[in-house]
């Protein structure tokens, strides 16, 4: 490490004393932190072109003031700040405060400054089982065989791996697997039509990009993905809900929808829908693709992955079912594999792949070719059917301990949906429950939720609440499930007075 | 692998010529690649609910159609294509054809689709010396000691690099890294001001959603890097150009630009200027954060790396001269690392974080952090700070060759920059020459360089042209120049009608 310090040379303040001052400033203010190991001597002196001694004799100062320890044979190290010192020090202050929030653009105000932030379990709780995080469980995750793959590509490739992507479409060999990898889903794409991005996040985004100017309308199915209200709305459009009725969205809603708004795009999640699991029938498919031709308005189709699907058939994408070239259709390895590689796909029609892709560009030059390399070499090896066969099977066992915990504890006036795909359930709570207002009693009780009103474009669904079964391991489900009915319990007890509203989001997936 | 095709049982067309049609449409349109497997006939069977000799059936009669190889103990697999039947059948007609350029957005229209396309080399022509290059030579990447890091961080923490993000900004100890790293250039950022992005093309891409609403402008140093003008362009904004003299942008044209344009942002690259590679000296920088001071301007400055400098000493970024809180910096791996990582960081006040941070999360969710632990593991054990010492020494050899046979060989009327840092530098041919019709002449002897019109805001720069020295070895470097030598005495000797021009930007970097 050096430090680059701007010395004075004219300043009556001697040299030594000038680098102690300057690095007794950085820790004070925290830029550099406890254990940090500061600059050798030789070096520091070097860099400054200073004496050796000046640097020695402005250490020993540090050190004999407490901010710094020498470690014979090792160096000089910033010390922990003493008890009562730990509150960081104001920043320096500017010469002019500028006013930052007059320069923001009108997609940084509506976007906000939201950070998800994991609510505070109450002191003396019991260990929390929470249904809150809506993730893969990593507690399955493949992780030595995707160690050992990834080893495998960088020894074969990583020189190459690890230039710039070049081209910004996908690693080559990842798209083609991709085109036949689709056809078990129906889904008929060519390498060509395929664009490489990170994780679904990215692909709403692009779509976004692509197609939405301020004021444009988005018709989106009511509940949904809240992520991907949040991208469309941060572009600037006007968010108009369809809400899902047992098969689909309603295709008479939407129709209605369509033909009052007439959005540019119309976003929903067909096979493994967030946060309720339901699955779009085929009819319903049908009758949603006719309208949408009728207006000639195009789908957004979020995937997830049809791999976690829980029934008889694998239900069919509407992009698999689509015949006018309307649907773009967005898939990701977040769910069935690693969230962390933040790796996704879009399938679109030509003119749309050429905008998605210049898009993309423009964002990041690419995605990684050689996490890009790595699945692929891991789902040629057939590692990633073994790992979803694996884990459906689980899912499939959490997802029915849930249901039947919840027809066992539930009480009346609770329902649920019947998930058949995805990793989470809707629960409607009693009349004048509010799923708000139910969590502080919840996590007291030690089970968390994520509060339903999130997922609604409108503003309703306070009664709701995801439940998601994806990382609950099931030994731990119906406890879960009990201690919910007792939060329901307290609540009913108490006549519902709400405390004050608390957050389990954590990261809304 | 499994298909999913949609059977009509109530056919008279028998189930097995139903599947057999299927898969030759398939083939026939490219869906399915040349060498793909066929799924098991009783895994097929098993999908589709039909009998396996159904399905044996189907594949026969495509092996004897000549579209599929059957291989005994192996499986059944695509055939290629016969001579003549190569070319790609047209997609499936849609019943109505979408005229998506109707929906695309503004955005979407000014940012194009265009894609940087390689210049053909002319046939017959010398094999290439490229100076189009900008990128670092992957010849000289430490990839086997990147792949032991990453093994390593892989079996040490894997599981958990490989779920969500837990947060938008960046893997911690990456930050705190970075912070001290940072100190060395005299930039001074606490973890909390810092956020990991998806290489510098990320960090102008939120910048720009976080500033920029369309009909904003901004000021941008003249020449520049094109994908930043790119990025600001298609947010809508409109640039205004502050032409560099010798020290950098000039102060006095920086001036008159925020008078009369008020931009939101000003945009510079003080310390390895592409595609000059000059450094702004202290005295211009100076002039240039009081002017910004005096407007109530931010500087968004580009870091590239301030590691690669030619030179006695170290220049200081903008960022480290700063008194007002009023440069947010931009840095990336992808100049002394590794570019298919992907990964850059932000540093900013406080309030211009937050919002950074809440754009990334809509943009992607955040950085991998399996690659951001591997890049931390990586520097933290100094691999980094060695990596640099020897590229850094080898790129100024390169630079240095580079210089010294333009002196030797260029004729009069070419002049040229003298890089302090970065990967190139900018030629201004002679009179009346222009670079794009120069290149064809170039490429026929050989030789690659990108027309510097790319650079150029304004339209100018016709006359001038990049030359890269970072991808060409030593050896070749004079042999190039040399080449580009007789390019313009072909262009002297043919008294100037240009060819039509052809582009050779490959990765314009």
């Amino acid at each position: 490490m050096a430090l680059s310090l701007q010395l004075d040379r004219q300043s009556s303040v001697p040299l030594a004393r000038q680098i102690q001052i300057h690095i007794e400033r950085l820790i004070r203010e925290k830029y550099l932190a406890p254990g940090v190991k500061l600059p050798a001597t030789r070096e520091l002196a070097l860099a400054l072109g200073v004496n050796r001694t000046t640097v020695a004799l402005a250490y020993e100062e540090l050190v004999a003031g407490g901010q710094a320890r020498a470690h014979v044979g090792q160096g000089t190290f910033v010390a922990a700040p003493a008890a009562g010192e730990s509150r960081p020090a104001p920043p320096t202050p500017a010469r002019i405060p500028l006013d930052w929030s007059r320069l923001f653009s009108r997609s940084a105000h509506m976007a906000g400054s939201r950070a998800d932030r994991r609510a505070a379990v109450p002191a003396g709780a019991r260990p929390l089982i929470s249904f809150a995080e809506g993730t893969p469980d990593s507690g399955m995750f493949p992780t030595d065989a995707f160690r050992r793959v990834l080893n495998q590509v960088v020894k074969s490739e990583g020189t190459a791996l690890l230039q710039y992507p070049p081209g910004g479409d996908g690693y080559p060999s990842l798209r083609t697997y991709l085109a036949t990898y689709l056809l078990r889903f129906g889904v008929e794409a060519r390498e060509d039509d395929i664009l490489v991005v990170n994780g679904s996040q990215q692909g709403f985004d692009l779509i976004a990009r692509t197609f939405i100017d301020p004021g444009d309308v988005v018709a989106m199915e009511q509940p949904t993905y809240p992520r991907a209200i949040d991208v469309f709305r941060s572009a600037g459009a006007q968010i108009v809900p369809v809400p899902w009725d047992r098969e689909g969205p309603s295709a008479d809603a939407l129709e209605q929808v369509l033909m009052r708004h007439r959005p540019k795009l119309f976003y929903c999640q067909p096979t493994a829908h967030n946060p309720t699991g339901l699955t779009m029938t085929p009819e319903a498919a049908r009758r949603v693709l006719d309208v949408v031709a009728r207006h000639h308005v195009p789908v957004v189709e979020d995937g997830f992955d049809g791999s976690l699907y829980y029934g008889e058939r694998r239900p069919f994408p509407l992009r698999a079912l689509d015949r006018d070239g309307l649907v773009l259709y967005i898939g990701t390895f977040s769910k069935v594999l690693f969230p962390g590689l933040r790796l996704g796909w879009l399938v679109a029609p030509p003119p749309v792949v050429e905008r998605l892709r210049a898009a993309k560009q423009l964002a990041d030059l690419g995605t990684s070719p050689l996490i890009q390399a790595a699945v692929h070499r891991f789902c040629e090896r057939r590692l990633l059917d073994r790992h979803v066969a694996r884990i459906g099977r689980e899912y499939d066992r959490r997802r029915s301990t849930l249901l039947e915990a919840l027809g066992r504890h539930m009480p009346e006036g609770v329902s649920w949906t019947e998930p058949r795909g995805g990793f989470s359930l809707l629960v409607t709570l009693p009349a004048g429950c509010d799923a708000t207002g139910l969590l502080p009693r919840a996590l007291r009780r030690g089970v968390g939720f994520t509060p339903g009103a999130r997922f609604f474009v409108d503003g309703s669904g306070d009664r709701t609440a995801r439940l998601s079964f994806s990382s609950v391991p099931v030994k731990r489900i119906e406890d879960g499930v009990k201690r919910l009915a007792e939060a329901l319990a307290d609540w009913r007890r108490s006549g519902g007075p709400r405390p004050a509203p608390e957050r389990l989001e954590a990261l809304v997936v």
